[in-house]
Formats: structure tokens, C-alpha cells, sequence
């Protein structure tokens, strides 16, 4: 009898999409907008989904409080209000793509989650876009 | 070729966490907040999802005024506006934490649905904390 | 050059709508699902406005964050996770209607915040059903 | 290590649930409003989810542009601001239903996608009411 | 001491922009799209705003069952899954553009609503696009 | 007889608040997170409204794609995915809070539309900080 639950938190970021393999004009022939040099930037918003069995005492898969403090201490200090490119280690030299990050953001959570339980990630870069990410 | 419907509803309830197994210290440690013995509230949202293959006469996996009716008849009249730990028969020795909730839903529709269709519900406490059953 | 701005924030809470000089008939009668007497629960949401002249030196308004800090001293703290009726001052004899709450909020607001600047408060009790006061 | 990359889109259009291998009576019976012969319509929201591994040069499961391209040519431009029961092929002789549109929609957009790739497809018909396709 | 409550309510309707006293071309000029012969149709979401004083004994503005209840049979019932140009008196000759519908709804509810309370009508024709009436 | 109608658009721009006649340390006492000299970024969320008469003829206040067509041209093309410090004229000495913000947007469309309207802007920053500006 497994059963999900989902958080919902968010970071505001700058980001710039640029491959340093590339020519300047088939990095803006590929990113397009999201190249420009001078960076551009969103607010994320960022659905944690844990998944598990019921503890009969709690009633609780997890306790949504100790999920909510896990999320500020690994995604929302490290990368709110902050150029994603310039002020993290994860992306000095990993394109900041929606889909990267969702991936970047599951690794880091996945440590810190009991492993009897399943995590899926989803990343709203605007809110038309989201990405999502379950480790598999 | 299954396709998925799903149809939204809700209901405002007061309700308490709370363990009477546990010392009342322990059930603040736990529950905090949660654990107010004059209880606080929420407004439910509910997604119904049932899955299964379109009629090809109807064009319809179900009729969702049927699902619409079931969903108001099961869940909505017995909970909408009601104090879920003294209000309700499923809550008296069960404790109300959303995953708890979604369960109950969950069985209480299973009953009424078609077993060739799958069920899934999510039920959102708030609109920063959500949970998802599907029945297994 | 007047502009407002608007911040979000939110509290769970119980509470039951009843006039104690009514006979439980009228009090059924008036307020029906909304005067259980063991109470039901909404997420209320918030949206405090706050206009002013713009400071040339700050680009400000008013500080967002001494705004969102002052919704959670008087607000969020007194009123979340509680039950309105039993659990504060403002309702021990006041019914707490949205319309109530509402201009209880607007006025424990209004003695923070200079008065060379307006206020209006809009509370959501439901999705549905909201409320506003601007103090006049 | 598969992401799935989501884009939103809508379209608006008018539509009239009917069978006519059926008497009106019986058309009236099954369908109820949504028969009425003169049409009603909706604001239908959609979600395309591509899934994939992430194309190490670019970040990318599939461009989202390309994406968002792909949504306009196949399914806004034939249905925006259509009767769909009159003014497209796909529904002159199959039922309109959120369920039936949703599988066309999922059949237009699976011939253009890589085939490497997995393709689902949500369709709002309502804020209330949406279904879901995922080619199985 | 005025306070505002809303109601949220919604429709789902068919309709044509047109002006009979127009050239095909001159029609097509201006309303593009929205002057389909077949129609097309918008989930018509609505909110409707009471200004009043608060009743000392209910701390009601206005009763907002009955608020939800005027507008289920002087807007809901008459529009929803209706075709405005065809099926409504209101509409056989006058434009259904979202301004002139937003008026029609105004005028339709404030003879039902006591004098001293003011009156403003939202519609949302699409998430993108809506407007708003108050009488003046 | 004067209708509101409101259009909604959006763009994602990074953005730094700082005030060069201050020293470093006043700017990050002041502006905190805001202040990162490396940017961060928002979704820009925009609603222009516009009142006046209905015109007669097309049952319109103004042609919805025209105000469409001229937020893009006048504010998506020149700020979307742009740094707005280092990417536009208009904050170039001009600091880029969302109260600034919204009134070089207000500034910016008022000259494009006919005086006898009038103009309303709602800048969301994320979806809880949002500003207004009426032009007074």
C-alpha cells in the first residue's frame, strides 16, 4: 500500500544556455534566446513527489516538515537568487537546461531520502514548460 | 488503448492529528502544529482518475456525471463541511493525515467503479502539499 | 505616481459560524453546514496590498520582506493551524465570516504599517469564495 | 537516466457530443447538454510530455521550440476556433469526446516525434474535467 | 464599512462574432477567427463581486448561497452548453464579444440584487483574456 | 458604460536591485539576496487592462489582438529573456524593482493607446509578490 506524497517549493534564478564546445554561432543558433550572454532568468517551481508505505503510527509516508527543510537546505539556499551558472559548483561546467537541472536536483535530494522510498522530481522553468525526473 | 479521465471536487473539513497511544508530549514532538486539540482545517481538493478503454458508442472510458455524482454521494456529502476526527466513522480510530485520507477515498470509490477501470486519487491538503493513491 | 504592491501568504484553521442569541434552529437555518458544531476548516489565502509613492532611493514601495514579516508576526502565528472560534481573542465573540476575518486582519495590519500608505486585504476562503476590505 | 520535457498549448473550439446510430432520445438519454444540436464549446488546454535520454550536447530531450512548433502546426492551426464537428475531418464521423480528441491529438504528434521517444498527451476540456493518453 | 464578496462561477458555451450589417469581408477583417460560420466556444469562467455593509447579526455582506444560487439560475442555467448566438434571446442581436456578454450578465444579476449593494462582474472568456463591469 | 478588458503576456529577464550611490554594504543591507552582483531572474507575469467605451459596431473596447500585438512588440521583444541592468536602456540608471518595472511598462504602452482609455498594468515578479500601477 504505497502512497505519494508531493511538496511544492521554488528558487528564482538567472541562467544562460551555452556549450563551450560549440562556435558563438551554433550556440545561438541551437539556444536561441536563452544564449544571451548577459543571462536571463526564471522563477522555478519544483514539485517533490516521496513515495512509501504508510507507518502505522504516524500515519505519515514522511513527514512532509522534514521534507520541507531537506528541500530548503539542499535546492532553495544553494540556488535561490542566484546565477546558476557563476554562484554553482553543479553547473560551472554542466549546461543549466531544465532538463539538467531536474537531474541535478533529484541526485542531491536522493541522498538524503531513506531508500525504501521512491523520489520523482518535477521543475516548472516558466509555466508553460516543466520537466520531470524519477531517477530511472 | 486505455485512456485516463479525471474529474476535480472538493470539501472543507476540520480535523486533528493526533496518536492516543502517545503521551501528549509525544504527539506534540510528532505532529506540532498538526496536533491543536481544538482542531484547524483544510480545503480539500480532489482528483478522481479512472482508466480504462473508450466505449466506442459513447466515446466515454465512464460518463464523468456518473463519476461526478459518485465522487459528490461517497466523499463530498459525508465530509464536506465536517469535523473529520468526530464527524465521521472512518476517522474515530484512524488518524486524519492526508495519506490516511486519500486511502479511505480511495476504498470507498473502489467499491462503486467498474474493476475493469483503474482508480487513482490525489487528494491536495493545500495547495503546497498534495498525496496520490492508486491501490497498490 | 502611486503604486501597490501585493504580497501572498496563507493560514489553515477551523471554525463554525453561529450567533449565540440565536435558538439552534436559526442558527441552523442561517448558516446551515457552516454552523457544525465540531467545526470545518478552509486554507485561507491572503493578498495584502500596500500603495504608496515609490522611494527614489530603494525603488520600494514598502520592503516586501518587512511586509511578508509583518503578515507572519500577526497573522500567520496568531491564526494558523488554530481554531478561530476557541483559540483567539478577536472570535471569542465575533462570528469569524470571511467578511469578519477580513476586516479583523485589515485592522491589525493597519496600526503597523504608515499611514501615508493605503491598505487593502483580500482573503480567499475557498477558491471559490473571496473577500476584500480596503478600511472604508 | 529518461527526462520528460512538458509544454502547455490551448486552443478553443466548439463541439456537440453525438451518435447517429441513435435515436435523439437516446443521444439526449447518454449525452444530456453536451447534444444540444446548436454546439457548445471550451477552452481546451493541452500537455505534451516527451520523454527521452538527455542529448548530452545540448541538455535537451527535444528542443521545446521544435515542440511548441510541432503543437501549433498539428493541433492549433486545424483547431483553434473551429466547430470540431464540422470543420475538421478527424471528428466528422467519430464522437467528439474529450476521451476520442485526446487520442487523435496523441496520433497527429506521435508520427513526428523521434521514435526513441515516449509521447503522452493531457487534454483539459474544463478546469474540472481532463483526460490523458499514452499510446498503450 | 464596506466589504466586497466574490463568487466564482463558470459556463461552457458556443458562439460567432458578427455584424450582420457587415460584408462577409469586412467581418472576416475584424473578427478573424472569432467570425467562424461554425463557431467555436470558451469555458466562460465568472466572478461576481458584492459591495455592502456587513449584517451585525449574520457578519454577512450578503448570503453567499443565494449570491451562488441567483447566478446558477440567471446565468448558469440559461448559458451553460449553450450556443449564445442561437440559443439565448440576449444574444440574436448582439455581438457576443466578451464586453457585451460581461454587461448582459451585469444587467441580468443587478435586478436581483438589493439597491445598496454595489455590483461588478468579471468573465474570464480564456485564462488570457477577460473583463470586467461595474455599472458605470 | 465603460468595460475593462485585460490581456495577459509574460517574459523571463534576470535582474539585479542595486543602487550605485550606496556603498556595497548598504546594497546588500538593503537589498539582501536581490543584491547578487551575478543576477538572478524571475517569470514575468503581465496584466494590461484597458477601459472604455464599447464601440458599437464590433461589440469591442479595443481589438484584444491589437493589445496583444503591442505588449509583444513594446515590451516581450525588448525584455524577454534579457538582463535587464545590462540589456535595455530604460534600467540602465534606473533601478529594476517591480515597482520601477511596472511603470516604464505602463509608460511604455500608455503612448500607443487612445487617450480617451484608460490604462492599468499588473507586473507579477513571482506568483506571491505582484505590483499594480494605474498611472496616478
Amino acid at each position: 500500500m504505497r502512497v505519494t506524497i508531493n511538496r511544492k517549493a521554488h528558487f528564482n534564478a538567472a541562467h544562460r544556455l551555452h556549450n563551450p564546445a560549440w562556435s558563438e554561432e551554433k550556440n545561438q543558433a541551437v539556444f536561441g534566446k536563452c544564449n544571451n550572454p548577459n543571462y536571463h532568468g526564471h522563477n522555478y517551481e519544483l514539485i517533490v513527489a516521496v513515495t512509501g508505505e504508510i507507518d502505522p503510527d504516524t500515519g505519515y509516508v514522511m513527514d512532509v516538515k522534514i521534507l520541507k527543510d531537506l528541500i530548503k537546505q539542499e535546492i532553495e539556499i544553494p540556488f535561490d537568487h542566484k546565477n546558476l551558472n557563476l554562484d554553482t559548483e553543479e553547473f560551472k561546467s554542466l549546461n543549466p537546461t531544465a532538463e539538467n537541472i531536474v537531474v541535478v536536483i533529484w541526485n542531491k535530494l536522493r541522498k538524503h531520502i531513506n531508500q525504501s522510498l521512491d523520489l520523482k522530481v518535477t521543475l516548472y522553468e516558466t509555466p508553460r514548460n516543466f520537466v520531470e525526473y524519477s531517477g530511472a
